[in-house]
């Protein structure tokens, strides 16, 4: 099964949301954590059991667990582990983007099955062209993963590189949507090269124009809650395509930690808010 | 005593050369290694004892400690603390670019004094705009750490972005080179913000134009080698530049591994045609 089918599934299981596990210093001392090894592994293991059965996936930004060294590394394996032993559909937000053998070392370190870092999906990062990634995205589909590449961000100093324009004055991010819809040509339900895209981008998807409509594959949308995109963004911003789009929480619902089970109520009324947005006529 | 300064004085002192810790699958294996974290210390060590007072830095490929998890990265730990200890200047080639706490999440990591990954210099990629990047600059900045971004890399893949034009007509690369510049003002011998830029773009500098004679910094200048650049390459696409530019040099010295001393040559060769292509009139 590949990685858009499970995606797919899970989205029409249990709705289109994703919850971030982002520890960062900022959020261990709300939860009242020490910013240590221990305090990332108690950290990502309660967003685990708050999310089970709410949620489509976790997406986990490793800067946090990075800080910590080869103790931080070691605390997310056991996260992993445990998400795994959840059945959450795991996303690594790395961003990663490189060239050649180190494409491929990072692709191999995320979605090589039984590498310590194993996940469901990560995020690549396409500054040195989106035709760089190919070796992670040949390794990604060989193994049935998935990957979601940068395109329009959810923040505003990225206008200045994905809205810049080439030549033929196609803007940057359309070439990245226009290369991932060709990886996923002809795939059903849909394909495994998706794409980030922020709920905060307003009206750029059809003023550049990103012609995501082809894509055939799924969005990830952060920038719903703490960056200021309410439901009605999301509706809106991706208006025509919100069946692919997989709505992004952190801060928003983390803020509800660290008890369990207040967090899982903030967690599923976030995830019916991307429902109705996203699903509302289902 | 800044970054700038600090490796302008080992350029001057020991040529303007860097060599990769890049422990690559096929690497390690051309070496006779394991494929395993053992193997990457091995690896890493070997590199550090044929590169001390012969190179001014080491840029280590995290990439391919990341594939053994939590042990690569202790691994990784170990070769750091034997760089220290042998004195060279670390780059951590990690190409990290993301926004806010994740952001600084990533600098925390690698430019903290005392984090267990703490190196001199780190890579950024400046996909989610230039200014995305502030709260890794800052942080490098009150550490006396420095950085490098993304700005012309040394694939052809590359172009597809960072020649793109915003409206006034300004190229992705020179958009980055200007900010860059604005961080440097003022640095004396020069500043912290490192640009990478590589040896294989030909005309693309004056073309665009990046406007890399204002920079006041560092140039990461990979493609020598086996990417297919040489030191007349090195001379012509950097003209007027060269004594901000640090070479670097991976795949073809590494070659000449496993043994320290045959690999101590290739690097002082290296070295030598670095020095007379970039500082020839010396």
């Amino acid at each position: 099964m590949t990685f858009g089918a499970q995606l797919a599934a899970a989205m029409d299981k249990f709705g289109p949301l994703s919850v971030g596990i982002d520890p960062s210093p900022q959020m261990l001392a709300h939860w009242g954590l020490p910013d240590t090894a221990e305090g990332l592994l108690t950290f990502g293991q309660a967003v685990v059991e708050a999310s089970e059965r709410s949620v489509a996936a976790v997406k986990i930004q490793i800067a946090f667990f990075e800080r910590h060294g080869s103790r931080g590394i070691a605390a997310l394996e056991q996260v992993l582990a445990f998400a795994r032993h959840h059945s959450l559909i795991t996303i690594m937000d790395a961003k990663r983007g490189d060239i050649d053998s180190t494409m491929a070392g990072y692709a191999d370190a995320y979605l090589r099955p039984d590498s310590p870092l194993e996940v469901d999906a990560m995020t690549l990062s396409p500054y040195l062209g989106f035709d760089s990634l190919a070796p992670a995205l040949d390794i990604a589909a060989e193994h049935g993963k998935g990957v979601f590449v940068l395109a329009l961000t959810s923040n505003p100093e990225g206008a200045s590189v994905q809205h810049a324009r080439n030549e033929d004055g196609v803007a940057v991010a359309a070439m990245i949507a226009e290369a991932a819809a060709e990886r996923n040509r002809g795939a059903s339900p849909m394909g495994s090269v998706g794409l980030v895209v922020g709920a905060t981008v307003g009206d750029a998807i059809r003023a550049l124009p990103v012609p995501l409509s082809a894509l055939n594959g799924p969005i990830l949308a952060p920038g719903v809650g703490a960056q200021g995109a309410g439901p009605e963004q999301l509706a809106q911003v991706f208006h025509g395509i919100t069946r692919n789009v997989l709505s992004h929480q952190s801060r928003a619902v983390l803020m509800a930690g660290p008890f369990v089970e207040k967090m899982r109520g903030a967690i599923q009324a976030a995830a019916g808010a991307a429902q109705f947005a996203l699903r509302g006529d289902e």
